[in-house]
């Protein structure tokens, strides 16, 4: 049997995870999840062939994603950042490739002061959301969305 | 009498038309807008010379209209997808190119369920809209700009 | 082959078109749109049989529309004027004819300064939309209901 | 003893019930609404003289809601339609001319989809509201409006 | 010199002025608005034609004023009673017969309860509003509207 | 044929009703009901088997409307009180248990003063509403409760 | 019979009228407000004696209301500029005053763009409102106060 | 090393999981988290203690969180169903117990259609949140939660 | 004279007051208030007899304000946490037991920073508002209602 | 020991205490502030030195405080009318001067019908807040003033 | 050439400049401000002739802008404090008076938390802003004036 | 000494500064800033060393921010044209590369006529603002960069 290849997509600003606003987002950068998904998954590991993009880029995101589609992507893991609360287009085009997605946050977005990111435009095309666990989150959702594919196979 | 030159520009998620939510959007791409403008337009159509550009960035949407200016096009055909709702800065451009602009959507957005897809805020930059007539709005809205042009001589 | 019969309805303040404001509604009156309509459909305009209403009460557009379902009316195009965006018994009353309706506009409603005209109530019962184009509006919108027609049979 | 004169009047689009949307409006019409009322009320029946009044415009509901007001007419059952959520002319009408009104409604208003279906601009210058309960309410309402009316003698 | 043709139109439920709710409306009607015009214009009140039309319904409203506009009518004195608020479609009417036009209410609107008497769809069309003064509101109307008459000759 | 099992619970501050504010909720109790449930059904009568439940306590509303889902209850009526407004968890139970549901309030809640008032959260799980009719209501409730039972047979 | 002392009250930005803005506001000032009174009372003028009274500061027009309180003043006309749409306190003290009030507005307020301009906090404690009659409006309105003075007798 | 006592903490409606709406909360039950804890933690299982607790109301929720606070309970996992939406009481508890707590929904609460459901009282006292993955979600937060109270030794 | 019967009653997490959150709630306790009543009334302390309860359900709060009109208690002092902002069933009580109610807050509600917590929908079934001064308001409460309750006799 | 130095400040409209309204704000006069003071605190009465201010301006009550601020003023109980709830330059002057406020109002403004009374700008930066007990309020404010400057000492 | 009169313009609180909370406003003081312009105006300082005025009363500061337009003042640089947000009077004063205007804000009102503070009545008639520099940007605004009152030369 | 490292940074639309609608942005490009820098600075001049960027994309803009943190740049002047109010991401990313940042507008965007130009998503977190000014404004935020640089020395 195949390893599901999975892409795990980053928006804005977190080309610099690690190294930014370490009292919001911690100090671990993404080189530390492919260790933290061996981790949780322990010998599920190998079924998962992760791809790592990021883009500060909105149109560059779309087009990463039209390229998952052409590709035959099994799923994604989207952490849009700004990007969530604001790009309908990022949401339109999750709406048409439908490839199952989980939403990370590295903060807990509900609980962030401004209202504005409270509302996820993202979410409805969406499996589900972790949010609030730093990096890690990544792991837990690549597990989630491990699950997610096996039950529609 | 030389031809017109008209761009026909597409946004985010419209370089799949035909291929994209065929339930919404319908299964006609954008390869058959000059085959329709020929129906529509008769011994007419020879009057506009049609050059086509899509892109999911929003800059490179904006980076193209600067071009259109620079080269003296002489109309437009704008199909900006989700950015009509939320791109402050294109609808700033179209303020300054000050080229005569026709607005087309697949799909008739006043009718959509979400309240966001209601605002255009390209609208008060255009002469007028077209929308939820499928692929086939967009050789209406070139027969509305012709007539458009004509007027303006 | 017989001719679709489809009715033209105008709403309140539509009788005096071409008189009424000409700087934003154009100086062209109803009577001119036979003619728009043979010069865009050639020699498909008898493929449509065009009937004529105006009135300025919202109970007699609501009367006729039942008429139209009564008589086999085969498609509607429709300006409501001021009751797009107040009456919602037109849109109720257009929910349960089903008659495919393509909602006309002589200016381009989302680009007017008042934020009530870029609601239309009546939109999520039409198949689209023409707006921004004066009197020619009318004969794109025949022009298009004739193909949805067409696809219908 | 005489039987009370009743107005039973019907607002915009009721005129076609059982035909109209049978899905959200059922297959029964008006014409039902005395046997109903038969059924319901017993011996009790004759007990009130029903007259029945239906228009699609705004203007003539208030002209025969002055009319009733002028014949001394005892109590109305009132299903305004959309003037329900529209027509302040309406409510004002009931304000003045002070008849008893039962509001009925088809469909639950409280349940639809659209938020502007859930206010009625009639309810506070009525004694009661029915409604969901199909052509079945009219009967329910002249059974409470009966009630109220005898408890005013 | 000629007596400028005045039309005093009044929208619904003000046909039973002086009976309807007379804590709110006063026991005046509108036949004591000749007598009242005479007193306070004096010799003047010979300068002024006065007619007067009453409908409850919003389309004969519309209707009698296309037919002032015909009859080059020379000034409106208009209580348009609830549609004050919601008939965005007579705000268009007044905006293209361009007639100078009194807008007058009974009660002093901004001061009741319900908001939604707060606004006027018309005022924006209008000279000047008078409301609060009972029926002698309509002569002060007059009065109002035959000097800005005279200062537009 | 056996009676249907219908259950009337009463939320907040009902347990007092015909002592509690008589001018708005009226002089009497719910121990009338029975005897009012005989008068309009008649005969009828027989066919449902009531049982009463009141509680202040959104919690015990809940685990009640568990127990009659446990115990095949046929039918619900329902006033929640001030919970109509309120309650998202006794609006997802409803929608769970899937019952079928007529609202009861003694007042028109509609027509009070209170905003807050003219929404129920419950509504979309209900058949159908009653308000404004006193503690007479609830005999129409069960009356319009039986006719739908009945359909559903 | 003694003349009703009447106080003509303004706000701020008013002691300049005439030379203000008269694109908006007239070229017309306070000292023409005399002449206008006697010419539309006539012989009625010497039952009013006017006192005049211009501030910039609220506190100030608060001040001189309390005196006219004190003083027994019998009526004001008041034209408070934009506090009208600022001044809770303003409003606090013709509550409690309790004199009868016309309030002015050279332009028609309703009709202005912003809708800041739109809600009087005064009106509530106010007789009613004469708006965009310029300074003329000054007179009509002691002309209504009069009438409401006459009928308080 | 102890294991760490954890409350797994359900609020209303949720008792019935597994056969309430299995369409939006699927068909498995609480009954199945221990085994699914067991499985994603491996031999790391032994070190939560897990408590479970269900009730409708909102005051034993809260009644429970507070003999959690007195028997130093050392984490939660929280599904408040919809008191997650209205319980100010609940956040208020959260706020002042301190103790960490990881907020679960079984459906993914951004993408639901009622827009009531998209803001978490609670949130801003929760150190993150899943969302969407059905039971499975519970395991997900028990894994998260053990990390950070690691991370907090 | 006998003693006023007074109820001092606290909903939700005010059963750990003095331990909870002593930053924003002090750290002193309930057990401090009857001191603290004795020190500011000194002898007309005899005057009131205070009885005590706290719960953190609301129903359990509405079924003692029941019982408090059952037995005849002359006022109350009441700090319902923060079902002050949510509980409409308790404000419904309220109003029906008519009882003199005077509101406590240990905090100064009006001056947090979510504005959820700046509206009390007790209040206008309440004498007056305490709020800000700790433990210590309960006293000041104790004392104002004396005051109102020697005034009612 | 020296007696703290108390400013008690009162804004628009309460000069007038006693004669304004009494049916809202009762017939008691400031006069009768000093005796409250001496009743509620005994022999602590001598611990306060209470000083009395009252303008309608609001530039006079920013002076007032400022002027308070050089002489040392230990602390201030404020009612600010009307200010309360639209003067931010008064709430700012608050906050710059830093001296302990308690806030006062006659009528408890959380119960009033506008919903402007509701919120106060001035809260933020005051001690704490007591409202509905008429003039005696001034003296419960007095008591809380002098414990909270006890604490600050 | 003469010298510009320029009239520097504070509003409410900024009397204290320098003594105020420092941590927002900064420690200097308005006598820094001529020191400052002579800097960054070097030769050029001798071109404008400063005066200076500070007034916590709105009606004071409208005062002065009228007594400047009689002085025939060339610019204005105006702080208003709180006023830039409540105040229309002063935004109707700098409409008329029409004299070139720089609006200064010591702290950068945009990113201050209260959106209160985001909005800026006066802006419309102020030539430009500068916020958020301290004291220094009252120097900015004077080179900014003057290179505006060169322009308008 | 050496000068320090500023970005001047342009978003979208400002390509084409000076011929892009000079009615509303001025004929000057910014080709005349360091001129305009020279000038106002003088010798100080070479205390900064300024580099320009532009783009139209978001993404681009953000990328040469986290270069310019790369670099040690030491201040940045932005003008962000549009994204200004739309832009979260460019917000996120000041926010995170800390950077001293003055905004810059070319026009007075709080005195645009269109709301949504009123909010600046970057104002939080910049220093300070300077609009109106047309490109001089770019000088003067060079200008107060340097001081506030030298400051943080």
């Amino acid at each position: 049997m195949q390893a599901y290849p999975v892409l795990v997509m980053n928006g804005p600003n977190l080309g610099y995870l690690g190294r930014r606003q370490p009292e919001i987002y911690g100090s671990q950068g993404m080189d530390q999840v492919p260790g933290m998904v061996q981790r949780v998954l322990g010998v599920e590991a190998d079924r998962v062939a992760l791809s790592f993009f990021q883009s500060n880029s909105e149109g560059a995101l779309i087009d990463r994603l039209e390229q998952a589609y052409e590709q035959g992507c099994a799923g994604i893991v989207l952490n849009a950042g700004a990007y969530t609360h604001t790009s309908l287009a990022l949401a339109d085009c999750l709406a048409w490739v439908r490839i199952p997605t989980v939403e990370v946050h590295i903060s807990n977005i509900l609980a962030r002061a401004e209202g504005m990111r409270h509302e996820s435009l993202l979410a409805r095309h969406c499996v589900g959301l972790v949010a609030g666990f730093g990096v890690s989150g990544y792991a837990l959702a690549v597990q989630a969305l491990l699950a997610r594919l096996d039950a529609l196979e």
